[in-house]
């Protein structure tokens, strides 16, 4: 008796399956789990009837939650771990989940028809007929406040990161160029109050992202520029930021931006372009690749690119020394200095 | 400069999107991917002609594979990975991809309403309008061999390991229980020459075993058992095995096929039942607690179980003594001895 000798499938099976996870994880950010459990450990009984869940598979999920390592259970009394209670309670300003409840309502049934966009190398969401993204996100108030504040979700902690891997003290002002919500500007401007500038966006943006900073008491720090990056010039300053603006675009979309980039800077001003950034041997970071895709899914002619490809754009532009900084979990900086 | 302090969302990110991997892998299983590539490493460009995909992903695609564990890349040429290569190849007996290609087809697309099935307790696949599970499967050919060869899938792994983590030698005949193809059924008895019985199943299911035993030459070793084991009493044996059945009943079903079991054994006869069963504490295996989830999805009223509630309800039809053995990966057996 033993164990089996040889491959096994258990680890294809596991992520072929994985969607079971995540799908568990997003339901539970949809019905507001963690924002109940903020604070309040309670029993199975007691988070179900808040929840309005019915008897059958309440434990199971709850459970699920458990082993996920989303929630902990001690003397039958569920409660959020650290993470969760500070990046899932929506009545914190350090929520991030409105990308999970963006992935629950929109990414998940796309990406069912991932075979269909490789296929034919079309977007598979609402823009399937030929639209822009942004165009048909900003349309509509309540779809762009999902969207705006799923940017959030996936920029606060590239901003927490950014804002202690960057010299920001040998710089006055800087822009971060589609802002969206304000989840990067708010990390960099609260560790560094020397800063000025703000966030630049279409002018629809503006109420959310002021209603944002003055949830972090920045509204005197951070100003909100109006404005579009295909049809104006960017507002100038000392470090001009894009975070997972690029690869929204094709390449001679992403060439344009940054040059515009280029053009709002001092000599000696610095560009920060933050994404997934992929490895240059394209290898290592699956979520910029998973990124890429989700780029195929959602826009028209958007992907995700290695440091060196991001670099190479940067010294066409101008840009004299550019460099790559990791920053969190997937996510690194770019930098280019003019 | 350095790295932020603190807790940070990326794990919450990462589970969060997990489906995209997930999604990747499934898009992969119905492109033939794996089975194109078998034996022959692929340039990209050729890779993607004989898949039929557009140019703008097809890169990204692979390389979120080989990121993922499931491809490598040398000197541009894409292989699969040994584990990839010996499962996921549809011309190979140890194809597991069936189960992979009935998550993509169905499971994937049934799972977005999970937070429905949580609200109403009643599942959300092909019988949300209450029939049975197995008789929809049934009814239709294409359907039963998906399903049949997805059994395959995940009992394989299973039955390599109960091959050898169950002393056989002291037992002369097995039967496997609702079989299916027999992906379990066939590694016990690869291993096992000495061992007579076979499998046990609607008779449907028939050819489909019997061209499966054929695949391994073991057609004259196993042999299938129609009925029902709701109608008719199990065919006798030394042992009894049952893979993922007891998780697609309600308690009362699932005490009544513990007790058809029991009275198909010899004293000191084996009952096996094996799953992923799920941790007493419940908080470590996430795939057992998720598997419960996918029978509020799938069934009417099963569900997982735990290894202390299965060895209760064998201690309740009359087994001497029980037994938890792991398996491989989230998978043990209950071993009950009458």
């Amino acid at each position: 008796m033993g164990t089996p000798s040889g491959p096994t499938p258990d680890k294809i099976m596991q992520l072929g399956l994985g969607f079971w996870g995540s799908k568990t994880l997003l339901s539970a950010v949809e019905l507001g789990l963690f924002s109940i459990l903020s604070g309040a450990p309670t029993t199975a009984e007691d988070l179900r009837k808040k929840l309005g869940l019915h008897s059958r598979s309440a434990v199971d999920f709850f459970d699920a939650l458990v082993a996920l390592g989303m929630l902990t259970r001690k003397d039958g009394l569920y409660a959020n771990t650290p993470e969760a209670d500070l990046f899932l309670d929506r009545k914190k300003p350090s929520y991030v989940g409105g990308l999970l409840e963006m992935a629950n309502a929109r990414l998940y049934p796309f990406w069912a028809k991932l075979t269909d966009g490789l296929k034919t190398g079309k977007p598979q969401n609402e823009i399937a007929g030929g639209e822009d993204l942004f165009a048909a996100l900003y349309a509509e108030p309540a779809r762009l406040k999902q969207f705006l504040s799923a940017m959030t979700g996936i920029s606060m902690g590239a901003g927490k990161a950014a804002a202690v891997a960057f010299p920001w003290k040998n710089y006055k002002s800087f822009i971060d160029v589609g802002c969206a919500q304000g989840g990067f500007t708010a990390q960099v401007a609260l560790a560094h109050p020397h800063l000025t500038g703000g966030g630049f966006d279409l002018p629809k943006v503006r109420p959310i992202f002021e209603e944002y900073m003055k949830s972090f008491r920045l509204q005197d720090q951070m100003t909100f520029y109006p404005g579009s990056f295909f049809d104006d010039p960017l507002p100038k300053a000392d470090v001009i930021v894009m975070g997972h603006i690029l690869h929204d675009w094709d390449l001679a979309e992403k060439r344009m931006l940054i040059k515009k980039a280029y053009d709002a800077l001092p000599s000696g001003g610095a560009y920060i372009a933050y994404e997934a950034i992929i490895d240059d041997e394209r290898k290592q970071n699956a979520f910029g690749l998973l990124m890429s895709l989700n780029m195929l899914i959602e826009t028209q002619g958007g992907f995700d690119f290695t440091g060196a490809n991001c670099q190479g754009w940067m010294k066409e532009a101008g840009f004299k020394d550019t460099r790559v900084v990791p920053l969190v979990g997937p996510d690194s900086m770019v930098i280019g200095i003019k």
